[in-house]
């Protein structure tokens, strides 16, 4: 069934919040996000800054330990003005080199065609003016209630998903989220219309989006982090700091899924991710990491 | 100019050690790797264990401060049988998962076809015994002399490049190194066939490898970590622990080409690496992580 | 002023909960706490497992942007029965060391003896049996309500204080919060009659407490992150995954405190940490590490 | 046997150097160290910067998988000019903190009175020229050769010892390491008169200083890693970036200690290390940090 959700209300936390919208296992539901601070299609500020969220979507017969299914379909920016950020964050470069950074509250201006997929750096003007930018629209945020009935901001990530800023959340991915709150409580936020790995300037390029997602509800099903899959690949998610501690979630995630659903032994899932598996950087800027571990469909033993 | 260079003699250190074998800049060298335990196509034990170095290469013409850029143009397993490990190292899981890997001195073996560009798994036998593993022919160990009249061991890597173990530097590939000695001493061995990212098994399947490649002396240019370009993209290796200061390498050895080749000033640089960066896993498992930065050629701005 | 609280709810959380006592600038609280897993000094179960708190005391005249200043005077142990872990937490070891490592679910046990101020080890009964263990009682979990609505387990810490499990938390020692929310919202909780650095085996002599401390209102002072003080030393607490940003933000905090109040300019302070500063590990069990930096009081400027 | 060892070659990496002066188990050796600018006690300039190290000592009798043991008698400055540097190492703050250091190459500048124990601080002037700053000398640099001939920079430590910046290191102490070349090797240098936690500004105050030790080789003892003891506890230094590797290095090999010499079960192990245990940072300076693990020996079991 196919839902329209306009949202009035936004948060800035992944919590047990009252549910603003309720659908069914296997509905599909059409709505938007506001920018990361807070603005919407036509401008307007709805919400304070910090990637504020739509949701929570209460999603019908989700129980804590079942998995929260959430297909992508659709992630379109619904305006064309976005923003991002000037510089390198300080502690992705050699603490040496800080002091050159051009450490700034400035923001570069976009210009983002939609209907041409493309964009065009506005401000400051230069040498990347008359770059043309492929658009590779995702989603920053996207997650469910977390555990043990915290409210945390959507600044970080964590097992529940959350600010996992990684690009593979794009049209066309189904995420999978372990579910601890009734409902689930599914929320969305923080559209990039492009981000290259890391999030290294803190921002993609910020914007509010279109967004059409189909949920379902997986009983029974158990995992400990994120996981994901398209057309290509399966991947896992592992969002904590150090960086190394996010490879360590998201590897063993896939060690789990590997054995679990491919019938692999422990030592056959090693071989595969030792000659075969392969990493993508979500962010190294948000509190947590995110460090995505990946196997090929076509690497994978089948029937 | 064409040399062969049949090695006699292979170290198991980087370091200030005595020419193996002279060229001049633009010389292409035809010579061969042993595997990583020390044995030779015919399955001779030819050094001891632990990465043993074909050269080191004295390039005429390189000095301290120097750079010296190697061309990869051919990197071929000369023999079938290879090998790898089979369980996932221990601190790239959750350490709570550590019990539950199959830890064993075992090795995996292969049949690599070189002529077919394909490898099998023989043993063990299981669910991955049919699979037909493309290859990827990689050369683990490649540097220079550190500086210092630093011997490192072949375990680990640095500024002058050595165990990177990372699956980019294959046939193709052109790598950079910053000279510290006279003639810069270039070494390489510990060919893959095929690894993925991360190197999670602590091998990728170790082979010997006949190699191609042609040395140049770019004088007065200086780097501070290796870099490389293919035909898609340009890279920088930072080569540390943990993997974030790894990556901080990398980003910041990019930050400084972007700016210094590519006329982009900090801001301009800042927002390219934002939006279009791309980060690849070299090793995880090595004393030193090697986390890689890269651009596409098709984002760089030109002339 | 001196009150007596006798909680009756306890939370999970450190969060903007309603207030379960009220008291002015300069009041005396008498109250207690539960143990790590809820239960009493009567060993009644009172709440659940996970360092359940007691709180929130509302502060009057504490608004966002003030310190909270609160001083422990009393942290005494009321009842005999205490537990701990058995084995130390795999991520604190050589990764190749954790299959040696003796995992259970089985506690160790104690009699603890505040009359006293000793305590034995009741089980496993072995070597250590007739060893007499000084106790040096503190409190694990203190802080207030955190930034942005935030409700955060008890198992972590950040700016607002949270489980710290530093050992220098004890009767003598004064500890300043930045305060988030009106009234600032103090929690405490976690007692340990005792604890080596680090919380190795993730618990102290877990134990339920009675404690007294007194409250103030630093109207106008600005802090990032907790700061303490006993009679020998000043000290700064980071909170942090990895422990080098743990290490970091302790560092920093310092040094604004050392130009602040103590009227050193950079260099000094820098100087002055350099030949004497110290540090002490609170914990590197929970998900965020606390690092402590220390400056003895005879190493201060004076007026 | 008392030995008089006059240096006169200074080496700047730990390795298997050729031998200065050779010495039988037992022995006692007096000598001298340059300041890490390679400066001697008349302050003129023998060796380069970096640490230049008096040795190595070759200690007959010690083999390979032997355990050196070095008893420091006496570690006396030996003139009155020291230095050390101005600002806190960029990667100790917090990375939105470097701008505001005070990073220069210029030095601060002391008085050293060996006589009296105490040193004063010459440049700056300042809010510190009054304070009497007493000493507390220690060595920087201990080791052996490391293992697989490699020369490995005085930057730097590892299980061999090395730069380990670390303050217990002072007369008084005995220092354990494991022998990787006949005659272990033995090199020291690096005084500091005084030194904080952490060695924050890249030195502590540097100076040449007069030493006196005994050398006792201890056979078939086997050690991962740098050990040692003084009157109050027994410590085990792991030296690794990062900091929590460095910690994990030397909690293991306390574990070992605490079972193999002390009676002591895993368990046992764990809850002595958990309710008794203490770090100490050595330092977070250079490349390998120092991270020291202590057991009162009040603590420990007897017989």
């Amino acid at each position: 069934m196919l839902h329209r959700f306009e949202p009035t209300h936004f948060y800035n936390s992944f919590g047990p919040h009252p549910p603003a919208f309720e659908v069914s296992d296997g509905d599909t539901l059409l709505t938007w996000t506001l920018d990361a601070r807070g603005k919407d299609a036509q401008g307007h500020q709805r919400a304070q800054r910090g990637n504020p969220l739509t949701g929570p979507i209460f999603v019908r017969g989700a129980s804590p330990g079942d998995v929260l299914e959430v297909t992508l379909e659709e992630i379109r920016p619904n305006r064309r003005y976005g923003f991002c950020g000037r510089y390198v964050a300080p502690h992705t470069v050699n603490p040496y080199y800080v002091p050159r950074l051009p450490i700034t509250e400035e923001l570069a201006e976009w210009d983002v065609d939609a209907s041409q997929g493309v964009a065009r750096l506005i401000s400051p003007e230069g040498r990347l003016a008359a770059k043309v930018w492929p658009l590779d629209p995702m989603l920053g945020c996207i997650g469910v209630a977390p555990p043990y009935k915290q409210a945390i901001a959507t600044s970080t990530s964590g097992t529940y998903g959350g600010n996992m800023d990684y690009r593979g959340l794009r049209a066309g991915a189904v995420v999978y989220f372990p579910v601890y709150e009734p409902g689930a409580l599914l929320f969305i936020g923080d559209g990039h219309a492009l981000q290259g790995d890391g999030e290294l300037v803190g921002m993609g390029i910020e914007i509010s989006m279109d967004v059409r997602l189909t949920v379902r509800v997986l009983k029974g099903k158990r995992i400990g982090w994120p996981r994901g899959q398209d057309a290509e690949s399966i991947f896992t998610l592992g969002n904590a700091r150090p960086l190394e501690e996010a490879l360590q979630y998201a590897t063993t995630e896939m060690l789990h899924w590997l054995q679990e659903d491919y019938g692999l032994n422990a030592v056959e899932a090693s071989i595969l991710l030792g000659q075969c598996g392969r990493y993508e950087v979500g962010n190294v800027f948000d509190p947590a990491y995110t460090m995505v571990c990946k196997v090929a469909k076509r690497d994978l033993p089948h029937g």
